[in-house]
């Protein structure tokens, strides 16, 4: 005998989860399958865990670099153990919140692994046995995803030579020599926490041109130089050939700009993407379209036969595989089974976040992109260094803003600096609502705020610069 | 013989420098005249220096908290001597980038103590002796404000034992017993300083019914609480009654809620506002209207004879007195001069900064003031406890937003915790462009960041709380 929901969903990250919260909000009975814990690699394995060690980053190079404000404090020491309790606070806490939050809304949460049956079914396996659910309004495919290994040989991830960032969260020592392959989002990441952590050498290996290869061009090379600064090294462009595991650390030989080099580290830490997990679990004998793994949607989310979506992860890369923009898709998803009205997501307008130091915040389209298509567009660049509150705290970048041509509405908004992650808030809605230039300008930001760089680059653009 | 200008400015603080600057950007000849530096008070003995000192601050409770995020540091002392030299190495920066800028425009700053001959007419005396300065186009009165004092026999400031903020950004110590009159924004940012910087007991007495109290009634109440869970006392709704100068300190008597009262501090600083300068320049006799020393203004910032505007702190208080509404009537005034069409300033929409430990952010009314206009408004509130970001930091505040009944636009954004002066950068925007509150809900913010918090709040009111 089935169990009937109005919602099933399979999968209980932030996909999952907020897809069952609005569903439930909305009135819906629903179900949520988790074999782990809800929260799934976000609040366990991603943006929580690693922000907190980021936090701890910042702590420490306040304490190291204290003499320059005028404070009189000595740093000592990263204790890895004190920052992984610090860090399990902060998840559990999280935990237990969106547990409460999620029993509070109705929703049944069920401990198990789930399997699509057909495209209204699922069968559970629980400790208590099999269960089968029935959805009258839908299913929600939302199983995420895991660290994608490298395919070389010896590269294979052992949790101790070679990592990805599920082990980095839970290494209780500062690696003294850590190679990083990968300088997108996630290694640059830990890049920067190592470095803040007392690390003698961070050394990132990047396939592509520049650190962080989706945002704009500038933002790279800002980036890459602010990372220099701070004392790593990072090979763009550059092939890895061969991974060799030895007592004491690994070598990594690359092909890169001066030919054949090699590099040799304590710890190898893998940090190429990430693989959706949609294997062996019904999903095309139900009907589910997959390409390269990843689950095929048209842009309402819908997948397969009617009745089914997907959300998070297991989307193709242009969805993004953020936590926000698998919230977004929870949104989209629940509504249009509440039968609400509904718009498709512009992933343009999703900002993206990494939590590298300095920080780096984006919306919209880059100059490259812009350049791709042909877009007439114009832009400007507005230096941190003259913002009085990036002086006081001794950080750089800029703010970079990208319109259509002669006035037009702002195309892009790219910071690299100090909280940019808080700072992009604006530039979501500066593109999301269309704004020209000369509408954001017309208000005049808070003084001395670090926003006012966001202010004074549309206010160029705009062609009546304030301060500079 | 007199020199002829498309404007004149008569004082180079924010206000001021802002029209020059965007006068002469519209291709006029500008004079800028300053008695002293150009920045003012702003640059000089404001926004700027005092910011310094709460990024000091900022730096020595970490290194105070270090072991809560794992890391081992010592907070040893403060050094004043080193803040002081940290604090003039910002302003003397800005300082010369703002004489760089001026000069690159092309606006002629005139060294000298400026006097309103006529509407069109400035005398200056300067070093080389009197230069008489005629206006096509208009003349700016912008001589801004000095620290307002206390009319109590005992209390005048003498910069050692009484003092206001200006002295208080040139003491070499931190006063171990600082007793501060007057809670708005300077009186909480020095508490807030001195409280990181060591001091034993600082305490705050305000006439007024809560700190901040031109803020929303849940920020006063949140900062409040939040100052005394510092260590500080904050005595609200107090009248000063007496204050008494000895060898080594000063006595303060006060009419509060339990009687009278006294306290003892080493040092008494008097921050209850600032007063417009405005007497002996000849304004009254050029017929500008003056009303308890403020200079009164139309919408389009005109006074008295046509071509006379006035800008910045000399402005009755409803205009805000902050450097940043002070850019925004500077621009007004010299779009005008160009003949450019212009629109008046919603000083609602000027956000408020207040750079406390947490931080202060607000824009649009209040719900004071809106239970005082009897309009119909709803109202949420989403506590930065259940932000992870702000769990991260170990910080608390929260977010409200108000917003006109039964869906209508954003009234009010205000924000009290970490970062507050920067995530209200996008509170501006919501509240200026009249946005309903579903219209912000249709974005999900980045996670994780603090900026959630206010997007939290927004799909709260919308009837669509994402978590919690």
């Amino acid at each position: 005998m089935a169990d009937t929901y109005d919602l099933i969903v399979l999968g209980g990250g932030t996909g999952g989860y907020s897809t069952a919260l609005r569903a439930a909000q909305l009135g819906m009975h629903v179900a949520l399958v988790e074999k782990d814990k809800v929260g799934g690699t976000c609040l366990h394995w991603g943006c929580i865990p690693t922000k907190a060690f980021l936090q701890a980053a910042e702590v420490a190079e306040h304490a190291q670099k204290s003499d320059e404000f005028g404070v009189r404090a000595t740093f000592e020491a990263v204790e890895m153990a004190a920052v992984l309790e610090y860090k399990k606070g902060i998840v559990d806490a999280n935990h237990k919140g969106l547990q409460m939050t999620l029993k509070a809304r109705g929703v049944e949460t069920i401990a198990g692994t789930g399997h699509l049956s057909d495209h209204a079914t699922v069968t559970v396996r629980t400790d208590e046995g099999e269960r089968t659910l029935r959805a009258n309004r839908g299913v929600v495919l939302a199983t995420g995803s895991v660290p994608r290994q490298l395919p070389i040989e010896g590269a294979e991830t052992d949790g101790e030579r070679v990592i990805d960032s599920d082990h980095a969260l839970y290494l209780d020592y500062v690696p003294n020599r850590p190679v990083i392959i990968g300088a997108g989002a996630i290694g640059v990441e830990f890049a920067s926490v190592w470095n803040a952590f007392g690390s003698e050498q961070v050394t990132l290996i990047e396939a592509l041109d520049g650190v962080v290869p989706n945002e704009d061009v500038d933002t790279q090379k800002e980036l890459g130089k602010q990372l220099k600064r701070r004392g790593m090294t990072a090979h763009t462009g550059a092939k890895v050939n061969a991974v060799e595991k030895g007592q004491d650390g690994v070598r990594v030989t690359f092909e890169g700009a001066k030919g054949e080099e090699t590099v040799e580290g304590d710890v190898l830490m893998v940090a190429i993407g990430r693989r959706p997990i949609t294997e062996g679990l019904g999903y095309e004998e139900a009907g589910v379209r997959l390409d390269r793994g990843f689950v095929q949607i048209d842009e309402y989310a819908r997948t397969g036969p009617e009745g089914l979506y997907a959300v998070g992860d297991i989307l193709p890369p242009y969805t993004l595989g953020l936590a926000h923009s698998s919230f977004q898709e929870g949104f989209l998803v629940a509504e249009q089974a509440a039968e609400l009205p509904v718009v498709p997501i512009d992933y343009a307008g999703v900002p993206r976040v990494t939590y590298s130091h300095p920080e780096v915040g984006s919306v919209g389209y880059n100059e490259q992109e812009l350049t791709e298509r042909g877009v007439a567009f114009e832009k400007t660049t507005y230096p941190f260094s003259h913002n009085g509150r990036a002086m006081m705290m001794k950080e750089s970048g800029h703010v970079k803003v990208l319109a259509v041509k002669d006035g037009g509405r702002v195309l892009g908004v790219h910071i690299v600096g100090p909280k940019a992650t808080d700072l992009i808030a604006e530039g979501q809605l500066i593109y999301n609502w269309e704004a020209l230039p000369t509408e954001v300008g017309q208000f005049i930001h808070p003084h001395p705020t670090l926003s006012e760089a966001v202010g004074e680059a549309h206010l160029a653009i705009a062609g009546k610069a304030l301060h500079g």
